[in-house]
């Protein structure tokens, strides 16, 4: 498991900023395919979702190895990604892009949010989706999957690096979730991207405040008039931000 | 038309169970691919969607054989299916995955609903979907489609085995739907999947509640402990189940 | 820009049909691909949009040419776009089929809904999409995307016509949006058009009526049966239609 | 099986004219979707397939249905297929645009050989494909793909109308193939389109030679030039065509 | 690395079957998945790659972590594996069915053929393509592609259990090509499957002469006439098989 | 069109190094997307295809846009750019990848050559493309499309950026294409990235040799040890490069 461990400071701005936000700071850093593409909330949750990765990786199944007495292995990666995944992680899981079977399903994910666990993400499809949306917990995936995850997956290991979406996953990074979607903020440079991504989202707030009373954005957004500039100082200032 | 008659005491037991713990069930005796894939309920409708296949089968339009005067025809298939559905079965469209034209629309979904029809699926899509959404008949599609479907579908014959997201349906299969999806039962195997997902549903709300206790899932799920099995037995008795 | 001006009375008319008639309107007239494929709602607004389109063109991103500080330019075709689309009119992107990037995000999209735009439709993927749906302006998309624009997309020029959904989009042409989707009726048709398809829609709304009290659709729809154009003829008397 | 006999002139035009030019026939007639979809010669041929289609339909394979003891019964619809398909007939299998497992193998493609049978096509994959590729008879396919048919593939049913690569396929129709791929002619307009495709492509044979010469394609093709005319008249009498 | 190793007389066997055969001999086994999908010889080899699997895992790429002078480190994992997979065998490479971007080139390539192993199968593409199909070992893919690794791929490890295609790899798996694809046979069936399909290929071949001869495949493939099998054996002892 | 005129000398340098080569050199300067995707050679030529981009736009066809006569007009866009496009360059289509109609046909391809066109791309597909692969011009496509470009494509409009394969590519920017692929290198880089090319192409040609004589890769590629830079200095001055 990563060493890195992210402070609850860091993690607190983290709650207050969008995915778009974080998807522009790493941008500008190089970093242009940190967005898991294709991937939705099962149920739109409101609040963000933060927390670092803990990985499971899955390969395709072949039959002989994935019957359902598997599962009475205690140390099946799957059952024991669920019990070892750190309360305020999040399990990530390398489902290949391939929905047609479930990664997990409700008991599973009830027993995540249980253990504390902010969240968990797969690039393939849960099954029992509609208990999975009702529950406190943020959960992502393709699509709805009726099928057992053995009939397509084989859980091989977890806390190692994985692509989910597309998207290099390293043990650790830190994942943010909104209603739109998710993003993998390597944990190198999750405290800078949190603060510009704040200061960012307190002048996109303003901008938008501007813009629902009639600017136009042109000088505004970005900021290249000098009047804007002063404004958003003000609107600072004023708003305590 | 298949000879079988699903039994109303089985098709209480499918009205109770999930398509997740049915694919399960079939998992079990070999069948890995019933579950149909990409398709979804125009709207949820919480409760379930059981009933025998009534088969449609599309193939691709061309466009001389399929100009509006077509539907002036009685005999058209698409209309004559929606005429010859039985009540309380499901009628079941091969659309080849193809969306970019519709299935059906509104008015046929309402005839159905009408007729007492347990609902319609596709593995294509619906146009008025929203209204169709609205109606008191389970729908299921791939995504929403205005363009009428002779755009892209010849209507060709009903009542005939079909694929249907890449699923086989014959007629007089056991069609079960739920907010996640639709999976398909083969009819001579419904008495004892729906016996056994019963079962299995009876457990699985046992350990449930047990992880919503704050129970692991190990030796819970399955069932590897004694102790498991002994308080299962005690919660059967409990709750009368 | 088109000289084609959109009159009141045809745009009062689309207000009150659906995509799906339309379709079949234009289906009648040879046009079998103007229904926007694979775009959907951000989120449902009940009624129809309908508006003459604005078009803006999106090629593929090269890296030097897209880094952030181009939307300093106030001629960046993505910012003159949004501010020189005519109030009444619908922004219409073509994004390539493309929506691993954003095609844009909820500022440009409330200055548009400020300026009295009356949709935005892309075949990409809308930034910040959870503010986008609460906003009161029509937007279309294929699904959320948090990465900025640049990261694939290169705004290149607007007004000129495009593809959007594997449908041609011309300057000028009249995009009608419901529930379902969009649909583009070239300029030159809509005013026939839109006559015709309010008259089916009459008789389409009869029909549910007639379906929902529980006739057959045979002889009904469409109305082979001398009887149901003598009912239909009642119907639209007692309903001023 | 159709009742309509191809003549052996119409054929002999046939095997002179390319799928190319026959789509340009089809196309002025109003027929735009008759070229068989992402289908390519296992081998190139040189020579054009001309056969009238005998359809062979496939399904999603259950597993119980599909074990390889099906092949022993005699009436096995593929086995079948192949033992009815007329001489100088095309075998054509909707195999639902799927080559993850095979439509045929050589075996069999071996005896439609020896039967007279002028080519198979598939939208689908064959299995023994280099085998199949030496063979003296036309192939199509997807893709080599190496699986047996039973692991997705049902056999169900032949002569009857089916779908391939897009395109509707009714028993009869003629099937016309050259190095490029096959193209789906009606039977009812396979005499006109014969006719037409083989003064197309006197025509096209004097302007390849017009440019090859030097000439602009302008005024030449189309002729719009009157000099055009007088010369193509000219090299039709020296030529004799 | 697995302690499996293939004896000389298995790979022998081995050597002359095709992966259509073997393919069948794992269907007769449960296992339908073991033909990688979507992937040909960059160019045909006429013989057989046959050799124990020695695999190589790459994830998306991170543009930080993929700068060119990863390469500098000899131990970069996709460096490390071309000078550690062991002659004989096959290296594997788990690209995620992305080939936008290369999977190896040709001096890579020519290293593994240089240090005597059997051949080189990825699910991406192979970019100097041209240059490896000339070259003297055995490589398949799924398409050229030209830009470098780093583009989109980080080699993250080897000796690995992999995904490749769809199929499972696990280290020392027997990996057999032939002109149609690569198979995958789980190393504890070999035996038994190299022996059942050399049966097998005695057989086919059998019957590929008989239906050259005239026969019809009823009766014949599979053998239930009794008259099959005693001309079948009368040929085996003929041709010494 | 672009005042950018490739030098005699640049392009010398382009003809002898690969598509791979220059992708590389691209890539370290932060161009990561320059390979036009999934485009192949109608037919290998050997050596490479090298001229500026002269680009021609297809959007989706409208029916009524696009009936056959249209070609009776010398303005039309995909006829005009056949006879505009200087010779020397490559024409380079935006097709939308889309193949399901063709991008243009042997006819106008061989205009083209007359011409002394360099080449000409679509990331659609081509028709006659048996009779383009035989003309001594070199043509990339993504497969053989017989339908007429009418079907599904409107030719807009020449010389403007363009979208292909995922690439964008401006008027007058160079065009690489060998038996691999498509490059498109930025015009204000090409003497630049030719120039590296052309000496990494030396070093790399160096170090095939090396390991085609048995040398290890670690140390050689990249030249890491002081020895290799040495041997490469020897083998410069003996192979005069």
């Amino acid at each position: 498991m990563s060493a890195f461990v992210l402070a609850e400071e860091i993690k607190a701005k983290l709650m207050h900023v969008s995915t778009a936000t974080l998807c522009t700071a790493l941008f500008k850093r190089g970093l242009r395919n940190q967005f898991i593409q294709d991937v939705r909330p099962v149920s739109p949750k409101g609040g963000n979702m933060v927390g670092q990765a803990f990985t499971l990786r899955y390969i395709p199944a072949r039959e002989d190895l994935n019957q359902l007495d598997v599962f009475r292995n205690p140390a099946h990666p799957q059952r024991a990604a669920v019990e070892n995944c750190p309360p305020g992680h999040v399990l990530v899981i390398d489902s290949r892009k391939d929905p047609r079977a479930a990664s997990a399903g409700a008991i599973l994910v009830t027993r995540l949010m249980k253990r504390g666990v902010a969240g968990i993400v797969t690039d393939g499809g849960f099954r029992d989706s509609p208990e999975i949306g009702a529950l406190d917990i943020h959960a992502y995936h393709n699509r709805p999957s009726a099928p057992t995850n053995l009939t397509l997956h084989q859980a091989l290991e977890f806390d190692v690096p994985i692509g989910c979406g597309d998207v290099p996953v390293w043990p650790g990074d830190v994942i943010v979730g909104d209603d739109e979607g998710v993003v993998v903020v390597p944990h190198h440079l999750v405290e800078e991207v949190a603060a510009e991504a704040l200061e960012m989202t307190a002048f996109e707030d303003f901008v938008a405040e501007e813009v629902r009373s009639g600017k136009s954005i042109i000088g505004l957004y970005p900021a290249t008039n000098e009047q804007t500039r002063t404004a958003f100082q003000a609107w600072r200032t004023k708003n305590g931000r």
